[in-house]
């Protein structure tokens, strides 16, 4: 294992480190690449390769197994990501969801607030104090600023074919508003009680003006929520289960228990709607950042839109006497947890493959959880002469699994392909296979083979990821 | 089997019938919502509800299992819908995807004139003759209508915290674009050669001026898409492949085979890019209406992306020669195919789940294929004082199948709730089971019960789903 300095300043180069050799991976082995890049790229917007699209395909598949599929009390939901725009009125998000902006008068550089008041070491409050009276300048020509504009983050579009303000519509910039204006039809349609859960997995828009580090904060990404409604006098209880359900989540994969932190909200940083919230956070190479917010967000979510859409969004108790359910969020990204499990999956060995023309002593091991490996098992004939009986073997397994068929190069160089990506299982078809019709199949990580009759290929797997 | 009349008026009233009979189940069931109901709806988006997630992501998942883990020579992809705006120049969309939209003068209202003409039996060519020389009038006041103007049928949108030309987007109005960008990328990190595919599924957006026919065609929608690339001597070869296995697809499913068509474009209907191109259609109730088109795109996309981004978008041959593919597509509609497999499933029969409230003779069977089934199993308890047993039959089905526990009402009724959701096996957990610790399996289509041991429940399913 190759080893941190031990000064914060050696960590944070080993860190930052780290970070390129990842999106150096993701470009060189088809996980992720730059969106448009022929085109010079577009700012923040990231696209999922062969090999990425696999991963980020398992993570919401676990998270919908988890979270919908094996619970009797969640149920799912695909609404749009185009909605009606009262939607957002209700919400707050049309009043609310902005950045503080300011313009220089002299070089129209464009620049936030709160930032150049940040770096400077003060830690703004706009209401309070106007932004003038901080008396700062233009930090590229040092010319005067304007004042604050608040500059929504929710992408706007136009539907129909007249392009003026009744048809402005936007890119939903959460995917729970529509679990919320769905909550009738879902409650009567799927015979549930409270305490239930709608469930969500979908794409969501922020026009972010400094969005970074790798696909962690982008302008197009995919979020997993789940909103669960409850009574008020058990919204408490709900909170700290689910709490611990989601923070277990992460653990379930193997994640490093050490980086992975739980970090409660004090009660002047809650958002407006919030009575509680609470980030499970990660160490990422560039700073401890949250994959999954779980918020107490009060019955302000269905109150608001029964108020603005005057329609009755209540549940009736066992007695038929009718309430506003409050609300427990679980709300996480799919985007960050993919890349999450990448960089806590990435591990540099001593070579091991066995790989003669490897350039470098140190090996890349990419140890993801079975269930998220984008590729579950290789089959690796030792020559293409072997292709007929190896195929067969590809052939047998496909149905059940993502596998890979590689025959070029190497067996040593095959293996750290394979090692690299994450593969669980390589299955090596040798000449021996022929007449014994047994192949061998190595482990990623304890490097045991196992020699296995092709017969019994399917059920040996089926006990490896069940 | 209710049969419908013997005259085409009488066939057109059963199929009306037959829509209404669809979006009515949709809503009760929970398949499929009006998209922001509570304020009024937003004309042609809509949202899918907890069975209709279910069935929607089964769909995705058996084309995704088709077209990409089964097969050697396609990967998969998912691009951002936010792409560089260059990209639709390239493709021809901003030139030339419009609609051709007049104004009425007096009551300001707003047409398709291609509509206007049709509807009076006329076939125009705007290219040819200028619109004003039909001397058409307004349809709603008589008044006179404007010239044409060319209305874009992408939405567009504004990245960046400055709203101009410069930082203008669009939302994707297909998927395909993403692939052809990413072309280099994905052979390079793929190591796959010529002929090889690039399969993505994802949402796509089209300002429509007259989406309608329910989830038919709609401004937000969701494409299955994937871009086969070949040497152009090939091109025919593996469009006749594509039109056969796509064909075949649907078919697998048991889809009804009278109602599925192919239909190939005569000459004058082909799109700028394409050389040859079919239509996979379905005889919905509202029309014959395509659910997939195959194409042959030629070298166009790849030539035009290498001209606008001054890339090399090329691929080699064994001797290292480099040459621009030609493109093979298979482009199906996700929402179209799940309307349709619902379309086809629904089928009426007299009375036979032995439910004694059923207010008519007649009851809903969904005859979806297993694999497409939202719910796999239902776990009936015969009592609730069973729970206990029953419970422990849900738990240990649910990790393997999306199963629903339903313990209200008569077990005639609960037969008919799934019967109507296409639920294909139902276990009922009676009195006996308790001390012979078997359930009674009901199949939906041929209704046979079999009696199995709950140890043995597992290993039956397994093979009832392989």
């Amino acid at each position: 294992m190759v080893k941190a300095g031990s000064t914060e300043e050696s960590n944070l180069a080993v860190k930052s480190d780290m970070m390129e050799k990842i999106v150096s991976l993701c470009k060189r082995r088809g996980f992720i690449f730059q969106s448009s890049e022929i085109y010079g790229g577009i700012n923040s917007i990231y696209d999922y390769g062969p090999l990425g699209v696999e991963l980020k395909n398992n993570v919401k598949r676990e998270w919908w197994k988890e979270m919908v599929q094996q619970r009797h009390n969640i149920v799912g939901l695909d609404s749009g990501i185009l909605m009606h725009p009262k939607i957002w009125e209700a919400s707050g998000h049309l009043a609310g969801f902005s950045d503080p902006l300011v313009d220089c008068k002299k070089c129209k550089k464009r620049f936030r607030a709160d930032h150049l008041l940040e770096a400077k070491g003060l830690k703004p409050d706009f209401r309070q104090t106007p932004f003038s009276k901080y008396k700062v300048k233009c930090p590229e020509c040092g010319g005067e600023l304007t004042d604050i504009r608040d500059f929504n983050l929710m992408f706007k579009t136009f539907m129909g074919a007249l392009e003026d303000s009744a048809s402005q519509i936007y890119l939903r910039p959460e995917t729970a508003q529509g679990i919320y204006v769905n909550f009738e039809n879902v409650y009567n349609a799927s015979r549930q009680k409270i305490p239930f859960g709608i469930a969500q997995v979908g794409k969501a828009f922020r026009n972010e003006i400094t969005p970074g580090n790798f696909t962690f904060r982008t302008r197009e990404f995919e979020q997993m929520e789940m909103q669960f409604f409850v009574r008020e006098a058990e919204a408490k209880k709900w909170f700290d289960y689910w709490k611990t359900e989601r923070y277990n989540w992460y653990l379930s994969f193997g994640v490093n228990r050490g980086k992975l932190k739980l970090r409660e909200h004090a009660k002047n940083e809650l958002a407006h709607y919030a009575k509680a919230a609470l980030d499970i956070e990660y160490d990422f190479p560039f700073a401890d950042k949250e994959l999954e917010g779980i918020h107490n967000r009060g019955d302000f979510d269905l109150s608001r839109h029964q108020e603005f859409s005057g329609k009755e969004l209540k549940a009736a108790d066992e007695a038929g006497q009718k309430f506003t359910p409050h609300i427990i969020e679980t709300s996480s990204g799919a985007d960050r947890a993919t890349l999450m499990f990448l960089v806590d999956a990435y591990t540099e060995v001593e070579t091991r493959s066995g790989d003669k023309d490897a350039k470098h002593e140190i090996e890349v091991v990419l140890k993801l959880d079975k269930r998220l490996a984008p590729i579950k098992v290789a089959i690796l004939p030792l020559s293409k002469k072997l292709d007929n009986g190896a195929v067969k073997v590809y052939d047998d397994l496909k149905s059940s699994y993502q596998c890979q068929y590689d025959v070029t190069g190497a067996i040593g160089r095959r293996y750290r392909r394979q090692d690299e990506i994450g593969t669980p299982y390589c299955v090596t078809y040798d000449f021996e296979s022929e007449t014994d019709k047994q192949v061998t199949v190595r482990d990623r990580d304890s490097m045991n083979q196992d020699r296995v009759a092709i017969a019994e290929l399917k059920d040996y797997f089926r006990e490896k990821f069940c």
